[in-house]
Formats: structure tokens, sequence, C-alpha cells
């Protein structure tokens, strides 16, 4: 083949590097990221990120909710524009590939095939551009996806500037203090690919090292108050108790025995509680659970939902309290771009990369992106399938696998002008 | 009777004089006080205190943990020394009442039995101390009851010293900063006595106005640690969670269910949940709970220890965790000296005063002090029950009642030389 045909390789040494540097921001000492959305640590990796786009001639822009893009226009304003990018924050003592990978992975993607470009003399047929999207563990500021969702029209700007951490901070003063509030109007995508840590075991288990996801499973996140009455734990008498934290207890178990019906089908948790006053001495007033549900059909998302509902009285009732849900959140179940998981599997194939097919269960900013265009995320091993945690791990190899296949497709569809069918066809 | 026989009333416009001054330091406007222990407003109110006792010619002591006394030596050195008390501290924006009630009641009642034993011309047969208690409340520093527990010998006093507030001051350097940090040795009495506002309902209710505690609750107060893993609560599967939470949740209604087979002897509860990370989508790593089991025979809570310690394997088991009990605070149970009960209830009939018995299920001084000597705490009304709060009010007629149970008893023990024995007999 000759060199001008030959399909670029990303520079592994250069997103070993750009890796290496962005797990600096945030780091818990022990291979691990504490980054949540708008933290100061978040703020400088962006602000560094920013700085290297800008320092390669992208054009950076912030929109109203803080996505933070980098644009490469190569081929005028009017060209198609192929979108790459995932998110720079991290859970609190969060692992250092969940979402930086991909950000990284984007930028060395992009500047491959911009190189090879370069050195062939290629006209370009398209633009390319970075997304850091904001937001998108919701570790913080509840929902999760909140920069992409805004994005893709799910949720109203105001809604989601209004948005308050723990303590009562906005999402608003928090862009503005962290200097994230901006004006620009985002990119306008043809397409959207993104490389990420599988954040679970199958690729591991089952020796493969890339894999497109087909399906993203739907989620309901719940969050239900708790009313009960404070009242001093000692002389209180235990018939006259109004414990929320008592009835939250006995939901949290409810909410688990739902899986016992669908038993492969259905995930629930209920990760988060917040007590008032949550003293030793005082019987609590008050409980907010955030719970989750998750299946891949909707079917089941539909079952578990009216299930929670037929739950909740009986668990109140028996620790004296009240209950309400006070909000859910609904992220129906879907499919990705079947011409980009295409497209992924032909690249694997192309670099004799052992591929499968996986779904997603937790969420990705690719998936309210596909509201404004076809997307994909490509998932690459993590090690022991650990994921949220310090020892998320990924090695260097497989990490320049799925930037490989990054950059295959990105060839593809930069030599096909940006045309998604054209390019899937000379794949 | 002759009017040598007759038994001194307390002077109830002396007693409503002292409670309206020593009301004035911290108040807070809205009939409370503000004036934990070692703040400035309890330094100005025992300054206030110690100059009163001072003027009517009491020896003022202030030992190393900065117990504030005053010693009224009437029968010589050697003779026997009833003491009286309570507290001068208060809870952050607590009541009036509470507390200094007991020391203002400690004043007026001696002073009423020394003007009496003037005027009718009694040689003495014993001594009289006041105790103002430092630190009772445990609010600013844990834990509570901490100057008569060193007093006790239940504390050493380099423990005592070394306690810290929220804001890393120490009791010994707060001690020195307000003038209490003490080197007199402390009066040993031969008995205790105190009034005390019930901070609960029950007078009140059952339309009395005097009651002993009988007995005094004991208490477990224990935190457990719940290890999971972290995990992402959406791919992670049902099976291979470790949910901490869950285990918390399986735990808390293991403790709920402890009190079906105790229904009125026990109580539980788990008020204070520490959730890590506490994110919506983490599997929680870790939760410590703050479980505190109060029964009033020590039976009870020897087998609620017991019970507690066999329920936990189970519920750790059952959500894939381990558990582990951190540490026990264990307050045991017990009761007041049946002697001075019956003096309590004899001076109440005498007055014509309506009376009941009740328990005390939260804490005060005269229960470390019955390490030392026999003791007792007499409860007056607590309007609705209020108590930590600044709606805790009791009538002047109530205080006064109270006042003069305690002068009652003061006499008998006056009379009889400070013979508890005899004066009961005498009664």
């Amino acid at each position: 083949m000759p060199d001008t045909q030959r399909i670029p390789r990303i520079d592994s040494k250069s997103l070993d590097e750009l890796m290496a540097t962005v797990s600096t921001f945030g780091s818990t000492g022990d291979g691990g990221v504490d980054r949540p959305a708008l933290t100061d640590a978040h703020a400088q990796a962006r602000d560094w990120f920013a700085a290297q786009m800008r320092s390669r001639g992208y054009e950076v822009r912030v929109d109203a909710i803080g996505n933070l893009f980098g644009v490469l226009e190569l081929a005028g304003p009017d060209a198609p524009m192929i979108m790459v990018g995932s998110h720079l924050d991290s859970q609190p003592k969060g692992g250092r590939f969940d979402g930086a990978y991909g950000v990284m992975a984007a930028l060395a993607g992009i500047e491959a095939v911009r190189e090879a470009a370069r050195a062939r003399g290629i006209t370009p047929g398209c633009n390319f551009a970075i997304a850091d999207w904001m937001n998108e563990e919701g570790a913080r500021f509840q929902p999760s996806l909140l920069g992409s969702s805004v994005f893709a029209g799910e949720l109203t700007l105001d809604f989601a500037l209004d948005r308050r951490d723990g303590d009562g901070h906005r999402v608003g003063d928090e862009l503005q203090r962290t200097g994230y509030a901006g004006s620009a109007s985002a990119p306008v995508p043809n397409a959207y690919l993104e490389v990420h840590v599988e954040c679970g075991p199958h690729l591991e288990r089952e020796h493969k090292v890339i894999a497109p996801f087909v399906r993203y499973w739907g989620a309901l996140k719940v969050r239900i108050e708790v009313t009960g009455e404070q009242a001093h734990t000692g002389p209180t008498a235990m018939a006259q108790r109004k414990d929320a934290v008592l009835g939250a207890a006995y939901l949290i178990s409810a909410i688990r025995e739902l899986v016992d019906q669908a038993p492969d089908t259905l995930h629930t948790s209920v990760a988060r509680l917040e007590i008032s006053p949550n003293s030793p001495n005082i019987v609590p007033g008050q409980a907010i659970l955030f719970a989750e549900l998750r299946a891949p059909e909707m079917a089941t998302l539909t079952w578990a939902e009216k299930a929670l509902e037929s739950a909740l009285p009986g668990c109140m009732k028996r620790a004296g309290v009240a209950g309400r849900i006070v909000s859910i959140d609904r992220r129906p179940a879907g499919r990705f771009d079947a011409r980009l998981v295409e497209m992924t599997e032909a690249a694997a194939d192309a670099l004799t990369l052992p591929r499968m097919q996986l779904d997603t269960i937790g969420g990705h900013d690719a998936i309210p992106v596909l509201r404004r265009c076809p997307a994909i995320v490509i998932a690459v091993p993590s090690k022991d399938g650990i994921c949220h945690n310090p020892q998320e791990y990924t090695c260097a190899e497989d990490l320049a696998a799925g930037g490989d296949v990054l950059v295959h497709m990105l060839w593809r569809l930069f030599r096909a002008d940006g045309d998604l069918d054209r390019a899937r066809e000379d794949a």
C-alpha cells in the first residue's frame, strides 16, 4: 500500500504524555483523581486543556452551560463537522481514565489525522471539534450528562444553571467562579465519536480489546424524600418516633428486592443519602434517597417504576413517616448509530484488534448527543472491571488501541469529507 | 407546731431574682441562653455566681477540671458535708432553666436553712457545699458530664483537659483563658442533691409537680463501620456489588427490631450515617453508623449488645459487605439513692405537692457523683416537655415548689447532723 493510502496511527507517546499530565489535576496520590465538576481541580484541568488546544491552533469555545470545545476549521465554515470528546470531570476519589481518556484521545487522534493530511498534502473536506462536556458524572450536581443534555436540547439551560450541589452552590455561580460561564455557540456536529474505558469486566474476561457499545440501557433516577420528626433519641418513646432514616432503610431494602423479580435485566441502587440533622442523638427528621433503576428495555423500567411506587407507602407506614417521590429523571433505553458500530468493527479488524459488542449501562454524553447526530462510544478494557475508584486502570497498549481505532474512523470520515455513509462504504 | 419545729421554706423572691440575673448571661433575647461551657458568657455567669457566694461567706474553690464550688463550713472541718448543685453551662441556643435552676436553688436553699438555723440558735452539725459542674451539656466539648466525671474518678483529668471543641480549642486552654483552671481540692460530700427541670412531658401530663428520678437509663453508644466496595451503579452486576449502604439498611432495620423483644424498656436509634463517597451513581464503599441503645436495666443493655453483635454478620452477609463494631461507649444504667427518693416523696407530701416517680434517660451530673456518695435528682415540670430550646419554661410557682422540697430535705439532713439514715427516719 503506498504511503499516502496508509491509515495513520495515533502517536501513543503523545497520548501517554497527555494522560500523565491530565492525571495530575486533582490527583489523589494513589492513582486516582478527585475532580468533580466545577471544583478547582476540574477548572485547572480544563484551563490546561484549553491552553493545549489553543497552542495547536484550535479555536476554544465555551458555551453557556460550560461545555468546552476546541474547533479546528480545516475546510471552511460550511464543511461537515466531526466531533470527538468525552469529559474531564471525575467522581470524588474516582479513576484517572474515565472521561479524561476520551478527551486526550480526541486531541491526539485529531492531531494524527491533521498531521497525516498535512504531510501528504491532502485538501481537507471536513472540520473537527473536540468536546469536553460539563458534568458528565453527576457526582456533585445532579443530573449527570448535564452539559451534553443541554447541548442536545433535552434539558433547558435555566434548569441546568439552577442545579445545586449538597452545599447549596449553584451550577451557574460555580461556572462564573471557575471562568466557564461562556457565551459561544456550540459547534454543530455531523457525527460524534467517543472512546471510553469499559467500566466493566467483559472485554478483559473475553480477551478482547475493542467493543462498540450497541445498546444503551435506560435508567430511572429517582429522588425520594422521607419526612419524619426531629426528637431526642433518649427519652422519646419508640412508638412516638418518626425516624426518617428507619423509613429510608426499609425503602433501600425494598428497592433491592425488586431485582429478585428481574434478576438479569434490572440493576438498582440507593447510593446517596442526605440525612437531616444527622446528629447521633437526634431522631432524624428527614432523609433524601437517590435511587437508580436501570434496564436495557423500556418495559422493564416501566414495571420497575410502578413497583417502586407500590412499595413506598408500606415502607413509610412501617416507620411512621411520610414519603414522596420528589422527581424522576427517566432516561430511555436505545441504540447507538449502526453505521458507526460497523465502522468501529471494520477499524478493529483492519488493526487486527480482537473485538466484541457490548451494551452500556452507565450513561455517556454520546446518548443525549444522538439527538443531534449519529454517535458512538468505543470501549477499551478496564482492568478487573474496576471503575469510579482510584484503582481503575487501563494499560497504555489498550489506550493506544482505542486511539488507533478512533484515528482509523476519523481518517475514513475525513477522506469521505465528513460523509458517514460514504465513509462506511469505503471501509 | 412550735415555730422552732417548722421546716423553713425557700425565699421564692430571692430565687426569682437569682434566676432573672443568671438568665442575662448569654441571653438570646427570646427567653433562652447561649452559654456553652467555657465560652465568655459561661465565664461571666460563673464570675457573677462566685461573687454571690463569696459575698455570703462561702469559701469559693475551683478544682483542676474547673468545677466551681462554694463551701459553707458551719460545723468544723470534720463534720459531714451535704452538697447541692447543677451546672451553669447550656446548650447552644438552649433554655434558661436547664442547669441554672439547680445552681440558683442550691444557693437559695442552703441560705434558707442557714437563716432558719441562725434565727433559731441551732448549733450546726454539718457543712454545706454548692457545686457548679463544668460542661454538663457536652455541647461544645464531648463527652458530656465532664467535670462531674473527673470528680467521680470516671475520667482522668488529663483526658478531660485534652478534649477539643469543633474548632480545635482544648478544654485545658479554655479553662486558662476563662480563669477556671483551678488547683483547689473538691469538697468531699456525704450526700448530693440536685433539682432540675424535667426536660420531658410527664409531670405536666400527669398534673404533678415533684418527681424524684428513681432510675437512670444506661446507654450503649455504638459506632459500626460497614465496608463494601466502590463501583459504578450502572454496569456492575448486582451479584458482584458490595453495597455498604444496603448493609447499613439491613442493620438499621435489625437494630429497630431489637425493640420488639423489649418493647417498653429498650430505645434504639441510628441517627447519624457517614456514607462514602455518597454519590448517586457509585455503589457506596463505606458507611459508618452511629447507633444508640438505651435501657433502664443493665441486663437489657447487656442482652441488646449481644443481640446487636449476633445480628451484624447476617446483615452484612446479605449485602456482601463486611461490618465491625468500631467502638462502644457503655454508660451503665442504675438507681439513685433509695433513701433520698423516699425523703423527696416525704418532703413533697409534707408540702402537699402532687408527686410521681420518674426515670431519667438523659444524663445528669448526679449519675457520676453516685460513685462518691448517695445522690438524687428532683424534677419539676417542663412546659410542653420542651428542653434544649429557648422555649423551655417552668413557672415560678413550680421553681419554688422544687426549692421547698430541697430546703425540706436539707433541713432534715441538717437536723440529723448530715446523717442520711437518721434524716430519713426522722421524716
